[in-house]
């Protein structure tokens, strides 16, 4: 059985618990992680004894030959509205109570399938069911991941290696960006972030076009997305003469970020780890400037569960890749934000990134 | 005032045909016609008097030197839900009507938003309003769009240039979204299609490291995304060799391309020009290859209304940007298809996109 059909039935065992007889999955991340298509529109239905894949002509001929013919789903290629061909299979069937994905699910699909559904049947909301399973990876998600956040951090290297006062936010967020795909990764996980001088003073900066000065801080957000999986990784550089307030600032983010890393075990919580980081910064009065959460989990989004903020309650288990990564973000002075990709091991924790962490002089 | 107050204001005056006393307004693409605000999360509330803005504390200096500093709106950086900062308000002003985005807000959302009401406070959809107001673009809408356009065609000649044999699909990818990034995209408005040989039979094909072979189809599907709006152009070339089949399939989806834009005036329906390309492939006997609508509006995403397929209904105006992009794809063989973005005129269309549309041989 492939680890994709493995999926599938896992998730279709659990419909006593959600009192449910089927699973209508909508989430694009979770159609991918339940059989791998990576197409825009789909949908799954699940039974307690098969798979239902639900698609458009666009993806007739991919749907069939990797979906149908490995035998994951039942392959349904549908003009209209694939909730309508999904009804009619309920009908048949006489499948009466419907899980559907509330947290993904817009409040006019859903309108729109409660009017489809045959008489008699109804919607229960299943929560997070497959999200919560996604939160611990597989072997092979694991690889995968491990690739990912490697491509990104040789893109980083060779990119760092490249920057000069004068060269534009947007070059490098373009040069980054290219350097990721040539070795291997599909896109960015996420709009790279590039900010220089005080720019690095608001936490989610695009890249504009102004051009490196000959001294000042320069901090790079950037994440691979290779084989459907994310890495995330921040790092701070300084062209030319840091300040003692900068470098001051630096030293307590790279403290903060190695004592939530410490923290990183099976059994803590996701607010246990902020908490550690939060400690720090208030130990160099920097907490207040720490306007976010440490950490989430990334796999085939970006972010994903667990939430590593504040008092949140998610025990950590092995297999989760997740992020730690404090800021402080000082408006007119600059910003430092320390970030790695992280795996929850049995014993702790193994850093994935394996990009340097000390503050690096161009 | 600004255009960004004029379209608050204007929404706002709105508000007695929606039935409702104020308009909350979630979805990401409307929050920034209204603001300007580019940020990944942010609500605004729009009452008769006033427009209030909500963001987390990682976006407090942006929205607030971009939108509160200008006047746009009053702005509230908040920790948590937004939505029960937007509750404060309507409970404050007793609003109990509120307009909300039903076709970009999830259940769940939904869920919480009711939860957060104050008493006696009802929701109600906004149906499409802001979406609709967007279909026809501004002046200045106009002009980033024509800049996307621009930028994207200048992308696309240069990395044609350097096709060559042996080239994998991936590396021409990677450098057409290098190459618009440096002319001044912020990114790709969607993932860039490119496809070659019988690949192009995949309407919707994902780069893969397939090396392009002697002779040849290549099919690029791409977009930039400059100033915050789209633009849409796909072409096909060839390596050596064209069959005649091949060739056949070109001149079809090249005579239906022109008969669509042919039909594009202010009064048609997008039916109307569904069918100006549908016919001639008809005539071609290759209507059952052309599984997909013939286009769609665009702007501030890519995919925006109108939808121009089977029986659409919406009547074209003057100011509305729209693709024309009928293909067919054939198993085994291939896939044509040859887009280009238009501008709805008072007296027809102008086609943007200035990239020739013969057959290219490499």
């Amino acid at each position: 059985m492939s680890e994709f059909q493995q999926r599938c039935r896992d998730i279709a065992s659990r419909l006593p618990e959600l009192k449910a007889d089927c699973f209508l999955v909508s989430s694009g991340a979770n159609v991918r992680y339940l059989s791998g298509f990576a197409g825009s529109n789909a949908l799954m239905l699940l039974t307690p004894r098969e798979t239902h894949f639900f698609t458009d002509p666009r993806y007739a001929i991919d749907a069939t030959q990797s979906i149908g013919a490995t035998g994951i789903a039942k392959v349904h290629v549908v003009k209209g509205p694939l909730a309508t061909a999904a009804a009619a299979i309920l009908q048949r069937k006489r499948l009466k109570k419907v899980a559907f994905e509330s947290a993904s699910t817009l409040y006019d699909q859903y309108t729109l399938l409660q009017e489809k559904l045959p008489l008699g049947a109804s919607l229960v909301s299943a929560g997070k069911v497959i999200e919560r399973r996604r939160m611990i990876k597989s072997e092979s998600e694991i690889a995968t991941i491990r690739e990912s956040v490697k491509v990104n951090s040789q893109a980083y290297a060779h990119v760092l290696k490249r920057v000069r006062p004068g060269v534009r936010e947007l070059d490098i967020a373009a040069e980054i960006e290219y350097q990721m795909k040539m070795l291997g990764a599909e896109k960015p996980s996420f709009d790279t972030i590039v900010a220089a001088g005080r720019r690095t003073a608001l936490p989610h900066a695009h890249p504009t076009d102004y051009r490196l000065g000959q001294n000042e801080l320069l901090l790079i957000d950037m994440g691979a997305s290779l084989g459907g999986y994310s890495s995330d990784m921040t790092r701070v550089a300084h062209l030319g003469r840091v300040s003692s307030r900068i470098r001051e600032m630096y030293r307590a983010v790279l403290e903060a970020q190695l004592a939530g890393i410490d923290a990183v075990r099976p059994g803590a919580t996701g607010g246990d780890v902020d908490s550690a980081t939060r400690n720090v910064l208030k130990k160099f009065k920097l907490d207040k400037e720490f306007v976010h959460s440490t950490g989430h989990g990334l796999g085939l989004e970006i972010h994903e569960m667990p939430r590593l903020g504040s008092k949140d309650p998610t025990v950590l288990q092995a297999g989760m890749a997740i992020t730690i990564e404090p800021g402080v973000y000082v408006e007119g002075v600059g910003g430092i934000r320390i970030e790695d990709t992280v795996l929850v091991t049995q014993t702790g924790c193994e850093i994935m990134t394996p990009t340097p962490k000390e503050f690096v002089r161009l």
